[in-house]
């Protein structure tokens, strides 16, 4: 059976040229980089270029580019380190609609005593910026707030939301996961203080991923054992992640300046208007707001989200319904009805999202095969 | 130039087999395993079966493996956790020749509040039951000793002191990175409730560990985030490490049925005498007492290790002063301190570590090459 998969924001394949890459790494050039001898020197060697790749897709200093085990791991270093750095402004604002990662590490820091503001987004998706505003005070610690949101593909405006920040001395973060490698960003022109990236989700492996921090931030770590990365992330290196993470990071960059941006958003655009003008009682979430190019969110009304992915399955067509990180659960996407969406609609959402591998035929077949099947379960469905 | 690693306590190839097993998971079957459609399963299934693996090796059950970013992980995840789980119930006992990964968590939790005793070791390495006894009292949350030391190689008697820490109420720990693989480890024999484990220590890949949870405990998480590992650990499952760490752990278990610790262990007996008779005023630490197969540290009297290993290097023999993860501090091991090493001893020990894939022909060369280097650098020694 043919497959096509449309679940790019879930994870992305590894690229060859990352693979070719990280090769050599697992059996041939095995050292430990932190070792004395040239096994470990040749090592730490590669993870020094795989460090000022990623910090040249981001416009950092290499030096300001933490290696971790991904975008999880990232994510919970910036806000318990950011969260603890000074007792007398512990406070936090995020938004609704972050990732788990970001989410469930606000809550568990509220649990400890941490006040947290959980800032709301409209029924596009678009954050409510005034509310970030009133928010941050003299107490707060960190604003950390998504630069592309991982089931819409909203963009939030990470140039102004750091201002806002920094306007009352806290620091930003941003989980960037989805966004490095789709769009520009520039964490210098940004005024970015932290920012997290991973791998897996811009064609490089599991299992590695990077913090972003701001040079003069001494923030505390997560982890603690041995003095790699400064002593901000103990652990042997992952060398042939990390080298895997420049190597995606370096094909990005190259892509994103041959424009893979506007191809991503041609295909975007014909997938949505293929499915609206085939498919009735359909919608595109926050169709009007700027969002990421590879990432479209469509509700199906009245019909259930799992059946459609289990007959998309079935042709071989990989989607989701929302972030992978939440399945398993039954409720609604949190994102969805941050939105507003009623339960209803939330579990009629399929999320499409692709990546430079994707074949203008391959959207051509998912074009062919979803109109029928929304159609069958439009037949069947009770609420229909 | 002739490569001869005798480092692989520090690190270890990744075995033909394992590399194999992962690689379709990089590019072909390359979903997330929390995904609902069957690029997720296929990966998921792939998970659960390495699940196995890493359960058969060390007699646990599958449901009670977890996986992490490797040792550090699991020891952080291990020692914070079972140290906040109860309130009135707060204390760690290790000892002072733990890795790092241990020792700097507890060092870190002893800031936080917590009450830490450090229990010593004899001038052979090996730990004082009974002073770990009477440190274990109704306030200790874990004991958590070593399996196995990295830089030494020296056991410590899981068995009894997993007795001690039970007679008190307490959990056991060990960290097991260097013992998983090269020794038998029974988790449910030995009446062990948290066990660490990493990938690349075994031929397995960087990136990847575990942490064996005894069923019934509930163990808070190091990570927030997604529901991943039921909750205990969030994050994208690492796939193509955790395939890599099943199969380096099947591997490892039909080495150990097929006596690779009897040969091993000769070849390190090999080594040991021929350092011996062949560099005056060499010892081998902790020679007299029950230690890892495929290690030995040696002492050159009056020599700078950094002196050695750099002309070894120069022969093509990568070999360690100690731990990887110390690697760079200018203090001698805390381990050799604890043992009652002076800063000189101290500073001339190499630690000789090898594995199944290290060939006699391979120990003639270093036999050959060590001697000279020993006697010239003796020669030009002021300590001499």
């Amino acid at each position: 059976m043919r497959h096509v998969y449309f679940d790019s924001n879930a994870t992305t394949r590894v690229a060859p040229e990352v693979l070719e890459e990280m090769m050599p790494y697992f059996d041939r050039s095995y050292g430990n980089p932190s070792s004395f001898h040239s096994f470990g020197s040749a090592c730490m060697e590669a993870v020094e270029k795989a460090r000022k790749q990623v910090a040249d897709l981001i416009g950092a200093a290499p030096e300001e580019v933490f290696f971790t085990s991904g975008g999880t791991e990232s994510d919970n270093t910036a806000l318990k380190g950011a969260a603890r750095m000074d007792p007398s402004r512990n406070g936090l604002v995020v938004s609704a609609v972050e990732h788990p990662a970001v989410l469930e590490t606000a809550r568990y820091l509220e649990r400890r005593g941490h006040p947290v503001f959980y800032a709301g987004v409209d029924s596009e998706g678009s954050l409510n910026v005034r509310e970030v505003s009133s928010a941050v005070d003299e107490g707060t610690a960190l604003v950390s707030l998504m630069a592309a949101n991982n089931e819409t593909g909203v963009l939030f405006p990470v140039d102004e939301l750091a201002k806002i920040a920094h306007g009352m001395g806290a620091l930003y973060h941003t989980d960037a996961v989805q966004a490095v490698g789709k769009i520009e960003i520039d964490v210098r022109k940004q005024d970015i203080d932290l920012l997290s990236i991973s791998a897996h989700k811009l064609h490089g492996p599991m299992g590695a991923g990077a913090l972003f921090v701001r040079r003069g931030i001494d923030l505390p770590p997560l982890m603690h054992g041995g003095h790699q990365e400064e002593g901000l992330r103990a652990g042997t290196l992952n060398v042939p992640g990390i080298v895997g993470l420049g190597k995606a990071a370096e094909l990005a960059g190259e892509e994103l300046r041959e424009g893979s941006a506007e191809r991503l958003r041609n295909l975007r655009n014909r997938i949505e208007e293929g499915i609206i003008s085939t498919c009735p009682e359909t919608l595109i979430l926050a169709s009007e707001t700027e969002r990421l190019p590879n990432t479209l969110t469509a509700v199906f009304g009245g019909i259930e989200s799992e059946a459609i992915l289990t007959l998309l399955d079935m042709k071989g067509i990989s989607a989701s319904s929302g972030s992978a990180c939440s399945t398993g659960t039954t409720d609604p996407s949190h994102v969805l009805t941050a939105m507003g969406c009623d339960a209803n609609m939330g579990n009629s959402a399929i999320r499409i999202s692709f990546d430079r591998y994707t074949t203008e035929e391959e959207v051509d077949y998912l074009l062919e095969q979803l109109p029928p099947i929304v159609e069958k379960l439009r037949d069947v469905s009770p609420y229909a």
